[in-house]
């Protein structure tokens, strides 16, 4: 039997961070599914169908990784696509306590086992919402996200600016 | 003279990892008062009723323990209580930085002290808002909270999702 | 040439703590530029120009301590103002890796380096966002905050509750 | 191709805690090799062969877990027994810092990755040296190790004694 | 029924972040009893007998708190003074994992209970491994620990290199 | 005045992740002055005048940078160079609490004060004594410590195995 791991996140937007996770578990999983939570808590910058779509471009040329997106729990996200592993980054210790409590919950709820992969260091200031920050006003975050994602925050900012 | 510890906290809802640390504060205390905090900053779930209506059915056996609310500070509902002793869980080191910056303030402004007790392990991922939002999403809660607050939960979520 | 560096916060408002560094920087770089930031994500209690005002009171007695204020990114700030340097106070673990995560983006940004001092003890548990709060709720914040800021916190709250 | 994943350790004694490790790591991996560290640097209680016998013990009953010994760096390890996988549980904050410190060096080294599963709360405080601590003193250990492993550490300390 | 509780450590030397927690507890419990770890795992630089002596000096005007030492497990200890209460100072986070994991264990081993208050910020960076090191390199201790104590290292101090 | 900023540490051996923070300390201050402690608790494996040796050979292309070597408290070599200013590399949570008490030490013993820089994220992972254990065990340290570090660890562990 193939086993499928879950990569789960908001990926508002997906980071270079995000990639080598990814990248990185797609060599050890024979399938690796990034997860695109719909409907976080905080709204986010990008609709689901634009996350879904800027990280359908960065792991196109991976070949065992597809990309979903899901409402509600993970853990009834993973029974339906049959599998029981979430892979996820940790970054840094102020990742730490909530991941594991996450991890936790899952585990209970449903028997969902999460694998902690350490992120590359070189991205262990990374994160969603600093390149959000960076790029609104008005850094450079090239080298930090995949090209075509710098290129639609300028847009979405810029979009956003002239409606704002 | 008989010594009162306060329990203070938001308690929406309560969980089990509160139950263990009120019932255990009240086998060292004399008595104990769980102290709900009626305004704090963000909205709760709960109004301040149900959730002292909650608490009373879950420490209904404890019989030196008591429910109150009270708004302001919690060194000024302290001093009305006639206590300066403050007991509080600590779960992880994510609750470390926060609960002490309160702990010094709540002694320098009138000479409350904190006594921290370790949260059972086996409630360690637990938290008020990690169950609403397992209970918002359709996941079960029972055996994390009481079984009425289970069941309050339920009701409130589907309720609200009437109105939504 | 003369070594400038950046205090950067936001100073909603300025506490003893903030201060203790500002003037240990002034000891050790020939000028420091505390740098307000107008812009923050949450809105600020104080607007930016009460805010520069609050500082500038505080500082008024330090000869090499100036106090400007900026919005957009830190990185171009501190190129209008010909500097490389930032200072800022670590109070505590959980200030660490958010301070870190920007320290790093701000060197990759534009070679900015960051050096973190460490809060004196004795305000380790203070912050703006805990002074707000003890005012709020009626606290005395006399001996945490100068003077002038306890007696425009008293104002401020009062006034807004007249209006609210 | 069967994925084998390496169980790190020196196990000196196995714990509750690591075979909640196993136990969970053997469900997702079609093999796993608990992988007992030979030479540690501080002098063990247990020679190597002991661990390993009082290891194969507890896991007598999991069909597709082995226990090997080895000395030396675990990627070389790994690379003899064909794997890049290692697995490892992480208890608590002070866990975390030296084994990603350990995880970023092997994976520099070998391309060996490192996934990191929560121990079970219930265990989150035990660890080989407590346990070794409280059975010098003469504290009960049994429900916190196997049972075999609670004998020989009685045996253990109390040949000791007689010798010291 | 009178309450005592353990103030637990091995006190090499006492400091005054170790006193400004004895009082503390002596304001709260009935009785304190400081609890001189007699046999720690590193040699002590003072015997138990001097350890003793020197916080018998210090807390000599604190009424309810008396000096004991022990050895072997706390839990027995506390047994044999017919308590469950333990208190001891959280300085840092350092400190977390390594006393919560004790005071799991404590209350596992039997049902004793761990009180943890904070440390006055002012003493935050002191430890006696710390007073030990300062004035074994020539290093002024004095206002760090009691007049006393500062003595006492220096002539320990001195008549050691003296032998060396 | 120039200012003169102390970079003290073991240095058992230097590691690249040192020379990060020295050469970026040598652009903001007028001299670096490396400090190398000559005698550590721990026995080092390189004596002091190997470790000073490597130091310079690392940092020869430095115009403002020198090395020298003291014992005794740091302060008071501090003041024999003429500097209050310390500054040193945070790469972790778990170098804060440590780092920060011997801080918050130096600046009450002295008015010594220490800088903290962030360590670049690609040597995060690096420590000297981690160095060390791979090397001991045979591993490649080229790439994380100067190629004449690299060489000199050869020999000293080569020799050392001779010996032994």
């Amino acid at each position: 039997m193939a086993r499928a791991a879950l990569c789960p996140g908001t990926f508002d937007p997906v980071t270079n961070g995000h990639l080598d996770i990814i990248e990185r578990a797609g060599r050890h999983f024979d399938r690796v599914v990034v997860a695109v939570l719909g409907n976080p808590k905080k709204e986010p910058l990008f609709g689901v169908d634009e996350r879904v779509a800027m990280l359908k471009d960065a792991v196109a040329e991976l070949p065992n990784v597809e990309v979903d997106s899901f409402s509600g729990l993970l853990v009834d996200f993973a029974a339906r696509r049959g599998t029981l592993i979430v892979v996820k980054g940790l970054r840094a210790v102020s990742d730490f306590d909530y991941e594991f409590q996450m991890a936790q919950m899952n585990h209970r709820l449903a028997g969902v086992e999460t694998f902690f992969m350490t992120t590359n260091p070189k991205w262990s200031y990374l994160s969603s919402s600093l390149v959000r920050e960076v790029a609104r006003l008005g850094g450079d975050v090239k080298g930090l996200v995949p090209a075509s994602v710098a290129e639609r925050l300028g847009e979405k900012l810029g979009r956003d600016k002239e409606r704002g």
